[in-house]
């Protein structure tokens, strides 16, 4: 294996299932192939016919479960209806935005060109009247307390020439089948496929044990390649009444890859940037309550290093400064700041870190 | 790295030491040369001639330890033997097993052929009189309560042919040297190498802090490709007089890799399966008491998500739904059932799931 | 990808950032590239002129945190001084020292050359005076209670002709930006630039959080290459008045590859040695307190299984044999001695294990 096919390698060749197809995606230019499989999927008989309801009797596989019928999530006493407006959209992102291409870290001019056509969930004002701002990676931050419902309402806004159903599956709150947003053939429900143009609601509910800090994540027939190029963000749900951390971010570790942007190499990512000074700079304050959320969201693990820093892992037990972490698990730091100064925080694998998978965390006395 | 190259890489070629060989497991017909060289491993000269003993003084590296004898292990007052009797058997295994060969997630057709020669653990009746069942992955579940005994007696069925050495090796119960079920060159005990035609009975016994589900593996001089063939299964041990869960399922993630199966692809499995129809379809009902143990048994490192549900990491602290798992480890779902209707369940990581590491969770209202 | 192939990938190619160049790692002698790019890193104009002071206003990205200045860590009532000093040397180290080469476990002859030239830390006498021992991976272990200060005198004894910069980064113990021991660009502060034949003096502080045990490397501008060669040890951290274990071990899991070593194969290894025998042979007897540590020092996620051992994951909760562990993160099996006899430890990947990660551990009756 020459240079050229380690560079090949790391490009991060992987194969997806999109509904009757397996598409390799190895090469720039492979998202291509697998977008018009994914156009191909048919809408699934039943999310077009029977909202609510299941497959046939006579599908293969089809069973009971699959006629049930659900009551619509309603608060618990004292909670309260959280509403959004989220669109997925196609949005041209750059993963090195900082001009001239920098990486604060070590001082490294960064080559271009770094931005690709990504996919991403971008708010909107009320009845999808306006957009808010961009999209981003991570997409809006929902939060809610225990007993709310969070009412997402999510158009698929994606242009017609890559026309292809999507969906937002959440991690953590508690839906019944008709709101788990995911696609799953003969036995899709109606969350489960929402094509270009179309809206759904999902009706989420934030349980006691829902507390903690979870991603969503496009779940439709092609959310391999869509939650890889940027359809994903953050459910954040707190125990009643309390109180937000002084200083919280949400940290989502992640590779973009040349099969998915057509770029010539791999970039190691944080909320859809590379290298110090592109990804997030955190601040805080000496004294502040500190919570940072950190989640995967590619095919590796990574694990979570702040310099100056140590808390307790998952919130318990030990103390840690690098905790592992897995594709959608998220992993929390918080801790009272004590240590003013410029830190770096990276993934600890060696090669993500110099990838660019790392930033800049800055505390004031 | 072309198409072909990827494919190849996706086969998962590995290293075994086997003995005195290295043997490269890297396309399909690998596996045989591995069985030769496993085959020519000669029995360890203290197993055959002095059960209960070690090597000789002489022996490069020997100890005293080596030389100790052990006392039986004896259940506790109130506990007692549960025994077992396991065979080592080569048998035909279909890895996608329904037909017409289908993922019930998305509805593909999978393309066959799918079956290879897979080792597995397979029950008999006392005194090895006759099979119970067909073998299995995981083999057959070995259940008890701290103070009982395991009696596990194994036999060595594999056919001449494939002739080689195996073992049993437990984890998490408590066990002497000579129940180990290692291989150890030199200084391997009675329980390291059983070879063909051969018996051996294992004690192993359940302790205050066995309490958990452990794999179980073969450990002999061909134990990582015989592991990784399907030469594995589980064991549950709970606290005295603890009750079982209304519902519980043992899921082992693991590759079914090329230069084992002779097949053109890798299989991302559940249980020796791939696919959701082909893995296990778990099943409860509204108010279970419900457990999922989920065990790693490849080189991969896995998560494991439950749609609609979440639970206690660890069984204290932090909610999860989506933890990650090391080869030979376990995590346990455990969680009062709520939510009715049809749930993926799935590793997080794509590759894998899109691999086929997926299945069906079908809850009763 | 032919087994020519396999065994390149084997190799670990891996890409560095290093300073204002990008460096990938791919075959033998590709080190001495990365050396050659950190030897043409240049001092940050920071750390040559103003030590404790903070970047030029003008550079991009400065902030006013880069100009705080910091108080000297002092111990806390009761604490102590605890006074190390550490060379970074260049060392010719055997990977594989027993002669015959021989792992110990199945007995196999390991085929030579074994030995390269690593980068590790040096104990030496007060003042720099003379070595204490040779250098070793790990490199010295740093005791302490808290409420201490470890004040560590690293002097960069490497030869001039591999010369570069580089720093002793901890982990777990706290220090202001001043003792981070991180290159930073523009924003080095002075311990983050250590230049051949220069000493630097770090102040950390145990505080009540840092109570474990943790990794220190390099984070000069060559860490990467730096630490995956061997510049790598660890810290002992106790609460004030705590016992020592009466046996106490720390294993540091990390692979060593071609590129870096210039040898044809890499090589799964424990404290810079692979295969039992080669690896530390642990000892306890019966009764012993008995603390293994282990630390992730490579690319790979690992776990760690030791025979006929259990112990509580995390110091608390579920039971484990196995858990997970990251780059840099450690896990620590503590049990009381009660199993006499010779155990396998091993990373249970079992492409690490049969690549060398694995031990013997001996109890004495």
């Amino acid at each position: 294996m020459g240079r050229r096919g380690f560079l090949a390698a790391g490009a991060g060749a992987f194969l997806c299932t999109i509904g009757s197809e397996r598409v390799l995606l190895a090469r720039p230019g492979d998202a291509a192939k697998a977008d018009a499989a994914a156009a191909r999927v048919e809408r699934p008989a039943f999310a077009a016919q029977r909202r609510g309801g299941g497959p046939q009797p006579s599908t293969p596989g089809a069973d009971p479960v699959d006629a049930l019928r659900f009551e619509q999530p309603a608060p618990r006493p004292g909670g309260q209806v959280r509403e959004h407006w989220i669109e997925a959209v196609r949005q041209r992102w750059d993963i090195v935005p900082s001009r001239p291409r920098r990486d604060l870290w070590h001082g490294r001019a960064i080559p271009g060109p770094t931005a690709f056509d990504a996919f991403v969930y971008r708010r909107a004002t009320a009845g999808f009247a306006s957009p808010v701002r961009s999209g981003a990676m991570p997409g809006p931050i929902l939060e809610c307390e225990v007993g709310d419902v969070l009412k997402v309402h999510v158009r698929n806004s994606l242009p017609e020439k890559s026309g292809q159903a999507i969906t937002m599956h959440p991690h953590g709150v508690r839906y019944n089948p008709e709101y788990d947003g995911v696609y799953l053939g003969d036995f899709t429900r109606a969350g489960g496929f929402i094509a270009p143009g179309e809206e759904f609601t999902y009706l989420w509910e934030a349980t006691p044990d829902s507390v903690g800090v979870w991603p969503y994540h496009d779940h439709g027939p092609n959310h391999t390649l869509n939650t890889m190029r940027g359809l994903f963000g953050a459910i954040v749900v707190r125990a009643k009444g309390a109180p937000s951390p002084a200083r919280e971010y949400v940290l989502v570790l992640h590779s973009l890859l040349p099969p998915i942007t057509g770029l010539r190499r791999a970039y190691q990512c944080i909320n859809g940037h590379a290298y110090a000074g592109n990804t997030p700079t955190l601040r805080a304050g000496v004294g502040d309550d500190v919570a940072i959320h950190v989640i995967g969201m590619d095919n590796n693990f990574h694990d979570f290093h702040i310099h100056g820093h140590r808390w307790k892992k998952d919130g318990a037990g030990i103390f840690t400064d690098n905790p592992t972490l897995g594709p959608n698990e998220t992993i929390t730091a918080r801790f009272t700041e004590d240590n003013p100064g410029r830190w770096l925080y990276h993934c600890h694998v060696f090669a993500h870190q110099d990838g660019g998978m790392t930033g800049m965390y800055l505390v004031d006395p």
